[in-house]
């Protein structure tokens, strides 16, 4: 069966995020100033061929650790659809 | 009060994701071969000041259709926490 697994990877909450700081005066700019902190990772949809969503999110999570994150600078979340 | 607004950005289902496709290729030669499809996007989340979560989830709208988002090649989902 096909699962999709949503994995979020985020800069470490410890490390400065330059791509959100240069967003968030770009949000300035442009008049938002609401917004008081932003920061940016991203957002990966993999379609998993597994037996059962245990196994669908071990992969996701080999796949995390040997190429989508960067442990040193990023964290990562898996969720199972 | 401050909001917690996370803003999932993914390339349109239409289009071809080639960096998609590049990450498929370098987890198979890593052994990874039940992945069968991926898609990148970014996740942002922002630290939005407001009044109730309506309005934070308004201005995270404003944000994404002015800045954050390319509605040419980027659809875009917004939760508020």
């Amino acid at each position: 069966m096909t699962y999709t697994v949503q994995i979020k990877v985020m800069p470490l909450k410890e490390l400065l995020d330059p791509q959100g700081k240069a967003v968030k005066s770009g949000l300035e700019n442009l008049g938002i100033n609401s917004v008081e902190d932003v920061r940016i990772g991203k957002n990966i949809t993999l379609q998993v061929d597994a037996e059962n969503p245990d196994q669908a999110k071990r992969i996701a999570e080999d796949a995390s650790k040997k190429l989508l994150a960067n442990p040193v600078m990023e964290y990562f979340e898996i969720n199972v659809n």
